[in-house]
């Protein structure tokens, strides 16, 4: 179930190396890898660190009164992380090479999002 | 020095509202809020506690080593902030509104970095 919406991101999105779905307790529901591939990390790991973040911003964006999170990216020198907050709960991850595509990235997990969301209802 | 930086990437951004150069302790160096325009929030409070969520960032990917954090953006109902690492110490803030034109702001951050940084050395 989940896993098509995963791969549906990854396969589609250039530069996309694995996708995620993850409670923001840190715990992984699914995750995706691009076929191929062998990533230097843990995604697991990579994502129960990126949940503190999300709880994190959640609480700042809460405490400043500015609606619900929905979105989140973050860019390092080795990685892109693009972030989509699906429930309070959940939220789903795509990481890609820093010469990835962004903008497609972020088109997908909004696209697939609703799949992801019917599966988690 | 810096608000002619920060006045330049607000102006020419769609739907920004407000640029900020804040070190990472949550201590605002400058800012600048758009011509006309009430904001209905304290910028520096703002900025304060966005401070705390990029020291956070910047902790989780060195621990991922995944290298320097270079941006970093969040999208909430009612604001988005994009973030541009310029030092480990100090970085610039843009607030938009929810339908302002990110792919615009970003380039406009890092088109006035150098300047920034130029006046920060």
């Amino acid at each position: 179930m989940f896993v098509e919406a995963l791969k549906e991101v990854v396969e589609n999105t250039d530069g996309a190396v694995a996708s995620l779905l993850m409670d923001v307790e840190g715990i992984p529901v699914e995750s995706y890898i691009k076929e191929g591939m062998a990533i230097p990390f843990d995604i697991e790991v990579v994502g129960a660190e990126f949940s503190v973040i999300v709880k994190s911003v959640q609480r700042t964006v809460e405490s400043l009164e500015a609606g619900e999170t929905r979105e989140l990216s973050v860019q390092s020198e080795r990685v892109i992380t693009l972030i989509r907050v699906l429930t309070h709960e959940y939220f789903v991850a795509l990481a890609l090479e820093p010469t990835g595509n962004i903008g497609k990235g972020r088109y997908m997990l909004r696209v697939q999002a609703p799949k992801l969301l019917a599966d988690l209802a």
